[in-house]
């Protein structure tokens, strides 16, 4: 039975996770979830790591919250470095669900940001662990975006 | 018969790959096309390493779509690194080919430079996969440009 | 019996690895502590790995201290870059506490901010060692803090 | 007999490796040179990489260019760490030489540097290859500069 | 006999270097110095993994210097990570001495800096040498400064 990992932070103001596996059961009874819980988001690549080697997770999608000051964008550059190198040395996905808390000053736009991005990305994820590199192709250059509307293709 | 990869995303709005595919196509009809879509930019180093550990590709194209936000710009950084380290460790060449959303005001003219730099990019992997390190000599130094027009050499 | 390793440093105007130390005395009694002290942040990294490969720690905890220059902020990012490889190549956990002189303009105020969170992460760091990635399950999502008031989970 | 690779691009509005070719020429009769041009500086570190792993070449100098927006500084972080990490798996000099194009108004001015820059590289790099690790202390601390005029030591 | 490895560059306007040997060996009789001049801070990395691999040194010393413009700044970040990576690689410490020159606008007060800095690292470095981790134990949080006074702890 394939195997998607889980990981999400207590540092997180939405339980983002929640909503993702809601999303996969929906979508396929037949994948078994390992989630794995962390303080915050430099804590997240390894555990992604440890969910493939350790848990033998097929593919792992990573909830993250990032703060507003500089730092935390630091913060964020370093586990995106990290999340592409556990990737390229496991040759696994691991879909990267982060929730910047300035792309939103109303917090019930910022919880639909969360919850819209994490169910979109879970798809995604249940899609490239069952079909591979050709399950996306139909969204191609379509525009699609994770918490706001999907902007669609330009016009040539 | 030689083998090139295409890493593209949903994330984009315009259909890089299939300009890129058709100039291939142009260019060389013995070669096999592998195309693998992700969902955004920091999916696609893995999807180059995967192309190329498990498809053997023996050289890869990967078109990135970049929003106009700073987090969208370390997003970028941290993908760039990931292309550098996919490379280092498989010796083969992942050629990037990056349309920044703040790069034209103008759709029109945002459409110009993805499919002008997509199709640049895919003769210069063809020449790159037949002919290696000699085949751009000629054009060292030249000034070229991907997306605008070449800007040429500086006269001496 | 598990190994926890402590890495601080002298540059830090807060003995943050002391309360951290006294957390995990106050948390589990049958663990036992290796301590590292270096220069500054940049030292930390190998230290850490040191002590996962040589003095065999389970987790480690860092105790970080930054200034308020920009080029003290690229400091903090390589290390934060080089805690992550550590990470990945060991798949062991290592829990950073960092403080960032800019954080406060009071010295009460920072040296509050550095004693909350060495002790709260303290904390996590026991609970990850002892119950793995289901020990923190129950603060998903819950906008825990370290260094300041917990914020809670945005309300749906 | 020696071997240094040079990696340019077709991005680079001035031919350096021409000139760099010409000093290391006058420096040593007998060293083999190995050319590789690729587009732009994403694409270099592998191919010093190549040069290493494939030519055998024991020093490798890369002539980059560098255009004077913010994602061509990221671009320039991108390359840079890449190199380094080309140098520390091969344990192999890659001297840099990258100009970028708001270090000059004057497009003469900037032809100026990147030549000085690559010829002044050149010569370190042959100094390198020959002597190692002695062959600069004379030098140390004397403030040179490549693409300027040497600004020498401070004066106790 | 124990080796301290010292990587120095041309690009400098102090020789630390000769400053922390002088400091090594008026600490300690019985170790044994390689020393190793580069161009500038981005062939520093390279240099401290070589003195570690190919000369057994256990543990380096390096001096950079930086500019003042922004990609000097890149550059000194780029070297950070090869520092930290070649440091986690290799299990042995690098101590980095950086000045960047608009620490100060006078120039007696940079060579100050830069003399101070290479003192005191140059002792830490014996001292982690000789009694590893345990050696700065005494001076943990108190607010050490090197280039500058040590600005001592904050009173609790």
């Amino acid at each position: 039975m394939p195997k998607i990992g889980i990981v999400d932070t207590t540092f997180s103001r939405v339980d983002m996770a929640k909503h993702a596996i809601d999303t996969i059961r929906s979508l396929a009874s037949d994948v078994e979830i390992v989630r794995y819980t962390v303080p915050g988001i430099k804590d997240i690549p390894v555990a992604a790591k440890k969910l493939i080697d350790e848990e033998g997770c097929d593919i792992v999608v990573t909830f993250g919250w990032v703060g507003k000051e500089q730092v935390d964008k630091y913060s964020y550059l370093a586990m995106s470095i990290g999340l592409t190198m556990v990737q390229i040395l496991t040759n696994r996905h691991v879909i990267d669900v982060t929730v910047h808390e300035d792309e939103a000053e109303d917090e019930r736009k910022l919880y639909y940001i969360a919850v819209d991005r994490a169910r979109k990305h879970a798809r995604n994820a249940v899609e490239l662990l069952f079909k591979g590199g050709l399950a996306l192709r139909k969204y191609a250059g379509k525009g699609l975006r994770q918490g706001y509307r999907d902007v669609g293709p330009i016009r040539e």
